[in-house]
This record gives structure tokens, sequence and C-alpha cells, in this order.
């Protein structure tokens, strides 16, 4: 088993700043927690593609979904893949232009997607990730058909070819700058939730619930 | 030259939900202003990679930047890419579960990147990004020196073989699920900035200004 702090592969070690490289399942899961999109890119009629797609997670399998006919779902059940996602936490503003950087975490993972087929796993997994956008939400809804489980793909892809890479902190200037006459700092950034917007003929006024990995704002 | 909605190439031809794709500069421009990170899928060693990146756009081309010795950067001088970037504007609740989708706006370009080496035009793509992440930052900055120069590789990618998507409104819902007794509608998402953190010894403590593309929040 690899050691919290080993590569599980020579393809997912950290080559550039390895001290801020992870590769433990609690971080790689939290990581995909906190994210909404993710970006697969695969090898296609010669070339490759870079297309984004909401993920979700469960146990160590990142899961996305789409049309049955999705070039893009139907090309990753036949080829390996690479799946990057990022959450940007904040601007660093240093002394030097040079010393510039991001707060983030972010996570890519390699390896080939399975096709989620046995119904009560893909219901389930839709529901979970229905689930996510707002907790027990699934359970209000019209039930969903079977002309539409029959029109959707659900794939997964297991985590365990996956590193992490986390910036937190101030800048990291040279010592000789630190007293150059300009502010130095954070700017944190974080995604935020507005106010929820009804359809104008929504049968329900109270809005529901959050999700989790998300924090109101006062906007 | 392409109509405002007609795609530059086969391959970047919207094929699903096509009447979310749009084509023009303007459009694609406005997409890139607005995001910070860039995933960029490359070829290499025989397998592809993901790889998101800080980006910046000049003219109608997207910039990136980083070490001279980085994989990626170099890997990039000498093979064509897919970069995708996507900004997800809020959560689409809609009566059944099928009907859930998020509002984003993305941008997909194929090209080969290249390197951008004459001096004056890389310090000037440099003070951009900067001037970027704050107004007038770069003029504030103790200046950039030849061996960071010389560290540094900054590449740009031509937005002329480019598509974007974007999603805006309610849910679609069907018409007979109208009345369902769950509430339907968009919680709105936007990344936002906190509050300043300076360091604690941080010459100046007025902070900045915030980059254009940011709202302040509350929060
Ligand atoms: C929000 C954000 C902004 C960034 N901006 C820049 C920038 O402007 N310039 C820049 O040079 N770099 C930037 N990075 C870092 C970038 O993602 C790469 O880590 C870096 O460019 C080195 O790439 P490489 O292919 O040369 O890396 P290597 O270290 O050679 O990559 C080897 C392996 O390490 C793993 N790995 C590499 N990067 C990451 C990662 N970010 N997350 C998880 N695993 C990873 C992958 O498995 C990869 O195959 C940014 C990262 C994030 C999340
Ligand atoms: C935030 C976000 C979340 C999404 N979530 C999902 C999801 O969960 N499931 C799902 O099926 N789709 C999702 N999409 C749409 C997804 O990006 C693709 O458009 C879709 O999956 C079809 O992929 P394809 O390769 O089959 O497309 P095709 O339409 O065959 O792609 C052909 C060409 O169209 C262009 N193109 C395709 N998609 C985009 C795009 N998003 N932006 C700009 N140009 C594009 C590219 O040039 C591409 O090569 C999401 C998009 C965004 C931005
Ligand atoms: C303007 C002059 C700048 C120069 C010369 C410069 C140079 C560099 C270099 C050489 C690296 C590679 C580090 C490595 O892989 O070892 C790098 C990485 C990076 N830069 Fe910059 N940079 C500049 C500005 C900025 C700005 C303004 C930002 C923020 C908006 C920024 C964000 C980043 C990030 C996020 C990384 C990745 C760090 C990591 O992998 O953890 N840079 N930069
Ligand atoms: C739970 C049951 C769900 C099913 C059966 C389902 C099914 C589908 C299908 C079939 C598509 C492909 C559309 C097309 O390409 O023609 C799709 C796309 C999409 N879905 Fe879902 N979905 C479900 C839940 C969700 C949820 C909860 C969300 C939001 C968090 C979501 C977000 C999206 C997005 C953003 C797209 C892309 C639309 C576009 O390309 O513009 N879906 N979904």
């Amino acid at each position: 088993m690899a050691t919290p702090n080993a590569a599980p592969s020579e393809r997912t070690r950290v080559r550039r700043l390895p001290e801020r490289a992870r590769y433990d399942a609690e971080t790689l899961a939290a990581i995909v927690d906190a994210a909404w999109i993710a970006h697969v890119a695969f090898p296609l009629d010669g070339g490759v593609h870079s297309i984004p797609t909401a993920v979700w997670r469960e146990g160590d399998h990142l899961y996305i979904h789409g049309a049955k006919a999705s070039r893009m779902l139907k090309a990753l059940t036949e080829t390996e893949c690479c799946v990057s996602l990022a959450l940007l936490d904040g601007l660093v503003l240093a002394r030097s232009a040079f010393h510039h950087s991001m707060n983030f975490r972010s996570v890519v993972v390699y390896g080939r997607f399975e096709l989620v087929t046995e119904p009560a796993h893909k219901a389930a997994a839709l529901a979970a990730f229905t689930d996510r956008v707002s907790p027990g939400r699934w359970a209000t809804l019209r039930p969903m058909t079977d002309k539409e489980m029959g029109a959707t793909t659900v794939l997964r892809l297991s985590l365990a070819e996956a590193s992490a890479k986390v910036r937190t902190g101030g800048p990291k200037d040279d010592d000789e700058d630190l007293a150059w006459p300009t502010w130095a700092g954070v700017l944190p950034l974080s995604l935020q939730a507005g106010a929820p917007q009804a359809e104008p003929d929504s049968a329900v006024a109270l809005p529901p619930p959050l999700p989790t990995s998300l924090a109101p704002s006062a906007g």
C-alpha cells in the first residue's frame, strides 16, 4: 500500500513543487467533494479533447453522467483518459511579480471510466448527485422514468491513480523584498450562493436547503 | 470569415444541445476574461494529460505561464492540444431529476501554443497578467530581474479555433410536471472575494483594488 505521501504511480508523481503534493484518499475525496466541475481529457480521432462536465464522488470513485448518445461518454468507455479539477481559494499578492501565485486545491486522475449499468447502482448514483445539489431533494421530485434512465449514461472512474496539489498561505517573497512598499497578502476567493431565484410558476415558494459544500452569502 | 454562429472548424462544432453554442470572438473573449483557470489537455509519453493552470487573455490569444523547466510547457510547444475553461453560474433545480442542470459559460480551444520570446511582448504579457490580479499592481512591485524572466516561460494560443457553450435561465421542465409540489428555480453561484488577508509584515496596510472581474462580498 502507498504511504500517505507516495505517488500511486510514476505518472502521478508531482515533480514541480512536490512539497504541495498529496496522495492520500482523504485529501483526494475532500477536494472532489468540493468541486462541481471536472475537465476530462481523452484522445479521439487523432487528437486530444478537453471537455468540462459535472462531477460527484461515491466512495473511491468519481462519477460523471450525460446523454447515452454523447460523443465524450461513448469515447470514455473505450480509452484511458485524464481528469483534472481545481478549486481556486485565493490570489496571492507578493512584493515581486515573480512570487505572485494562487491558493488552490486540485486533483489529477488517470484511468479508464467504467459504465454503471446495474439499475440500483445507477439510480443510487443519480440520487446521490441530485441530493448533492440540495440535501433531500431526490425524494421530493417527480420520479425518474425508464425512458429517462435509458437515455442517460453514468460512468465512474477509480481514484486509485490520482494526485492532489494544494497551495495555502501567504506569498513566499525573497527576504530582501519584505520591506518593499506595496501591499502583500492573500485575496481569498470562494464560490458563493446568491439568493435563490424561483420559477414564476414554482408550486413551492420556500427555497430548498443549500448544498453542504456551499456557504450562504449576503449578496 | 465565419458568421457569428458558425463553428470555425468541424471539430469545434457543438453537437449536443447546439443551441447553446457560440463562436463569435466577443463571447469567447468575455468568457476567457472571467476565468482564472484553464485545463490543458495534451498528449505525452503515450497518454493524455490534463493540467490546471492560470490563464489570461490579450487580444485574440489566451496566455499561460510557468517554469522554463515545466514538463507541460515544454510539451505544449511540440504538440497540438485542447484547452477548456468553465464558469459555473448556478445550479438549476427542476421538478424532475432528469431536467436538473447547471448554468455555465465555457470555452474549448484547439491549436498549438507558441512561445512568447520577444522581451517587450513577454514583459507586457506578464504585466497585464499581474494587473489583472489587481489593477495598477505591476507599477508598485519590486521590478522583475533578468534571472526571473529567464526562468519563466510564457505561451500563447490563438482563439481562432474555439467554441463557447452557454446555459442561462431556469429549468426546462416537462409541461406535465409544472405543478409538481417541489421548489423549482435557480441557485445562482459566483466566485466572490472575501476580506483581504495582509501579511503580518506587509509594508502597506491599505488593501489594493480588487480584480475588475470580481464583485466584493460581505462575507
Ligand atoms: C488553480 C491552479 C493554477 C495554476 N497555475 C499555474 C501556472 O500559472 N503556471 C504553472 O506552471 N503551474 C500552475 N499550476 C500548477 C500546475 O497544475 C502544474 O502542477 C504545474 O504546471 C506543473 O505541471 P507539469 O505537467 O510540468 O507537472 P509535473 O509535476 O511534471 O506533473 C506530474 C504529475 O503530477 C501530477 N500533477 C501535476 N500538477 C498537478 C495538480 N495541479 N494537481 C494534481 N496533480 C498534479 C499529475 O499526476 C501529473 O501527471 C496551477 C495549478 C492550479 C490548481
Ligand atoms: C459546467 C458544465 C457542466 C457540464 N455538465 C455536463 C454533464 O454533467 N453531462 C454532460 O453530458 N455534459 C455536461 N456539460 C456539457 C459538456 O461540456 C459537453 O458539451 C457535452 O458533454 C457534450 O460533449 P461531447 O464531447 O459529446 O460534445 P460534442 O457536442 O460532440 O462536442 C463537439 C465540439 O463542440 C465543442 N464543445 C463541446 N462542449 C463544449 C463546451 N462545454 N464548451 C465549449 N465548447 C464545447 C468542442 O469544440 C467539441 O470538440 C457541462 C458543461 C459545463 C460547462
Ligand atoms: C508576472 C510575473 C510572473 C512570473 C515571472 C511568474 C513565474 C512563475 C513560474 C516560473 C512558475 C513555476 C513555478 C514552478 O513550477 O516551479 C509559476 C507558477 C505559478 N504562477 Fe506565476 N509568475 C508570475 C506571475 C503570476 C501571477 C500574477 C500569478 C497569479 C495570478 C501567478 C500564479 C502562478 C501559479 C498559481 C503558479 C503554480 C504554482 C504551483 O505549481 O504551485 N503567477 N509562475
Ligand atoms: C439525476 C438524474 C439526472 C439525469 C437522468 C440526467 C441526465 C442528463 C442527460 C441525459 C444529459 C445530456 C443532455 C444532452 O447532451 O443532450 C445531461 C446533461 C447535463 N446534466 Fe444531467 N441528469 C441528471 C441530473 C443532473 C443534475 C442533478 C445536474 C446538476 C447538478 C445535472 C447537470 C447536467 C448538466 C450541466 C448537463 C449538460 C447540459 C448541456 O450540455 O448544456 N444533471 N443530464
